[in-house]
């Protein structure tokens, strides 16, 4: 935490009480939100941001001086200001796990006070804040008199992008951290490679993307782009987990990297085909610690997920060197023991590597990713002490016709049978898969959106409080509405219509 | 027919045969391709559209001025030319039923010749010659030999697009019909208006669109919107058939047409809400008289699509008004005679009315929608001598996961039981249906496009040459990067990339 005094931004407002009008919330549902009939007029031309006298966050802090440009643009987009060049001096840390994103948000007459322990907590008010204020039918802004008290549910609340099996472009991303921010995402999990290709642009191995990504030049990540979304990310207090997914899924490093992958054999002969990489040889865990110290070094998070999912064993069977490794080592034939040897040392890994069970690190995140027992594999993991992450149930690649957002509205993530204090707090969030099998820029961002609000608000806000989903309904199509005016493309929930439309160019 | 001598059109081509290389075909396939190896270098600089001498059509002709224009920037778009403008002189008719489309194609040595009946024909030839056009990795561009002879299977190909549930922007509705014609599909089946919303702008009955567009403004089509898309439309051989859905379906006539619908009763007194268009009194039948007079003047196709689809009886039974003219006209308590009453006079209908059999003229064309059956609706309605169009397998607003396009694939519209020569032939084509319950301009592109092209093949091609869709899969794969490249966002099949990437913005 960058801040031990609060964070304190006094937002100045011309208030004319005028009538009475019900206006609907926010999304996702903050924890206590108390809201009156008054409203107050908001002149653009008289509306400031100002940093509270006591505020550790003066003029000058990177994140809270582009957050107000941002949602001054946001609240007023007619009022847009000439470009404002923000100078970066001071909050310039990284959110982390343990990032305090609460905020208090008071708005009464003639101003309004969020107060927040962090910058990233000030980030979330500013969100509320800008949903707010509405506009009548003669333009005039207003906000009603207000009382918020909010804090996550949740500290981990993901988003995974899949860059290997459609390419997308920085521009796709970048748009995609903006519509995460309007819904309090907080970590942006980056699937960069995978079997199809490998766009990540290695300092130390550039030949791993120059041969295994889908072209040398167009189809790649450069360190610039992934720096550029770091940034992006970290301005609206996401995080950047990337995953460097092995060793199954690796097809493409092995392009670029002779030597890194198993041998398939057909009996006695090299098949030409290659598996997994190869856990039997030093220059396997000497690649893997050299291109690690880079990850490590390009992307400012503590965690990096290293995947370990659907190893197919069969390649490993084949190869004779494997198999005399595996004698050697003791583990008759137990691929998984194989496995559980190569993965060691992680920090976040899919539920896979727990089946093989020995040598998990007790600080291991695991992420359970398969669909019909989740709530079982809660109740497993939990008991044996692992922190989990739950994203089985949101897998939103997979669509189907009609209203599917309610399924991911009703997941329930603690709703399994363990001991509250000990296994239930384990859940340290869930992530949202956007898998890439189908999906590219064409058709990312109304499969996203706002598809992806349903399991936002449930990581957020009181599941007491949000369980129903007509209720939830006429809200999430507001903010859907909401989200096109702010140029995201949000498809429909229903028949109906939005004052601003997407205009389809 | 305009055109009773042949249109021809002579491609000169600068052609250096250098050597080897497969390439792949058109989508749709033609009826006849053969391809040779050989390969000729095109120059932009020295190539050009020319009218043959015999041809009927010569400059001036709008329609293949014009596409001429569009496909020199579709075939070497870095040697887009600047704007020339086209002037309207000859060419002006409309596509109909009876247009020929056919054409044939020769690729040889220095020049390729395009030969056809119809300006028609020449349009669906010019999209497969620039579908014959490829680039090497140098960026120089070729065409093989190539001999072709097309036309389509069914006169009848297609896409509906639903403008009531969402509305959909003017600039949305081109694009479409851009698409279509890189698919050769001919009709654009405009859903204009229906329950939700009214956005057609009449000019007999203004207070329609007033009152019962989503907005009066915003969410409408004015007379000149119309009269661009149906010119666009013309311009790409497209026929544009209006529905106007009654006497269900017409919920937001109500509110700017008074005393159009059923009153509905609960018990003696009215409920309040609405049913069905009264077919019983006179007004109804001068009002709709006078509408259908305006659409039949400001859309010039010969077909009008009525609907007539998903009459609810309920409110007209509770009407006691409907009750004594259904005594009167000796009706008893069979409303789907009223229902047949009301319907007397239309062109295309949805296969509902069929099912109240009496005075159904035999001219009148019935479009099949419901799904579980269609092979037997097939059978049972050109038994009855009516031409038919098949919908119901190609409802493609039902998405699921994975390649559904597959399913598209595999329908076949003459494959019921039935004799040829009587039935077969009176299926005159098909639609691809796209309702708009959850689609907007947000998601219809990526919807429509590339899943729209198994329909459009199995329209226009050989059944017995398209049935395999693992056959089929790369040449759409191709197809649809081609897409991307002329800016339709048309999402992917499977994993991969194409050369020229939708960006995102």
């Amino acid at each position: 935490t960058i801040f031990s005094a609060p964070v304190r931004a006094c937002l100045l407002l011309v208030v004319v009480s005028v009538w009475v009008q019900q206006v609907d919330g926010v999304w996702p549902l903050p924890q206590q939100l108390d809201q009156s009939a008054d409203r107050n007029s908001l002149s653009p031309q008289r509306f400031s941001f100002t940093y509270g006298r006591d505020s550790a966050a003066q003029t000058g802090c990177s994140v809270l001086d582009a957050a107000f440009k941002r949602y001054f643009s946001i609240i007023f987009p007619d009022f847009t200001k000439g470009s404002v060049s923000v100078k970066t001096r001071g909050c310039d840390g990284y959110p982390d796990e343990d990032s305090d994103e609460s905020y208090n948000l008071s708005v009464s007459e003639g101003q309004a006070v969020l107060r927040s322990v962090t910058v990233w907590g000030a980030l979330r008010g500013l969100e509320s804040f800008s949903q707010l204020v509405y506009q009548d039918d003669y333009g005039s802004y207003f906000i009603n008199k207000t009382e918020i008290v909010d804090f996550p549910r949740f500290a981990f609340r993901g988003l995974l992008l899949d860059t290997s099996r459609h390419y997308l472009p920085l521009h796709a991303i970048l748009k995609t951290l903006d519509a995460m921010a309007y819904s309090k995402f907080n970590v942006f999990h980056w699937h960069i490679v995978d079997d199809p290709s490998f766009p990540y642009q290695s300092r130390t191995f550039p030949d791993l993307s120059n041969k295994g990504a889908f072209h040398p030049f167009t189809h790649v990540y450069t360190q610039s782009d992934v720096m550029r979304v770091i940034e992006h990310a970290r301005m609206r207090g996401i995080r950047v987990i990337p995953e460097f997914d092995s060793p199954g899924h690796t097809q493409s490093w092995g392009k670029g990297q002779p030597n890194l992958l198993t041998p398939c054999y057909k009996g006695d002969v090299p098949s030409g085909s290659f598996g997994p990489v190869d856990p039997t040889v030093d220059t396997t865990y000497k690649f893997m610690e050299s291109l690690l110290k880079e990850v490590k070094f390009v992307f400012p998070d503590s965690y990096v997920h290293l995947g370990g999912d659907e190893v197919s064993f069969a390649c490993w069977q084949s190869n004779p060197n494997v198999r005399t490794f595996m004698e050697k080592m003791g583990f008759g034939k137990d691929f998984t023991k194989l496995e559980s040897f190569y993965m060691e040392r992680t920090s976040i890994v899919w539920q896979d590597v727990f089946d093989y069970h020995e040598r998990i690190p007790q600080d291991t995140v695991l992420e359970i990713w398969k669909g019909e027992t989740y709530q079982a594999e809660l109740s497993r993991m939990t008991k044996a002490g692992h922190r989990v992450l739950l994203s089985a149930p949101w897998y939103i690649n997979h669509i189907s016709y009609g209203q599917d957002w309610r399924n991911s509205y009703a997941v329930q993530p603690q709703n399994f049978s363990g001991v509250w204090s000990k296994q239930k707090k384990l859940v340290i969030g869930g992530e949202v898969a956007m898998w890439g099998e189908y999906v590219d820029a064409t058709n990312l961002n109304p499969r996203l959106w706002p598809r992806a609000c349903a399991a936002a608000e449930r990581l957020w806000s009181d599941e007491e409080k949000t369980l129903n989903a007509d209720l939830a309904f006429p809200r999430l199509e507001k903010f859907r509405c909401e989200l096109l005016r702010r140029g995201i493309q949000a498809e429909p929930l229903f028949v109906g219509h939005c004052k601003h439309e997407y205009d389809g160019l």
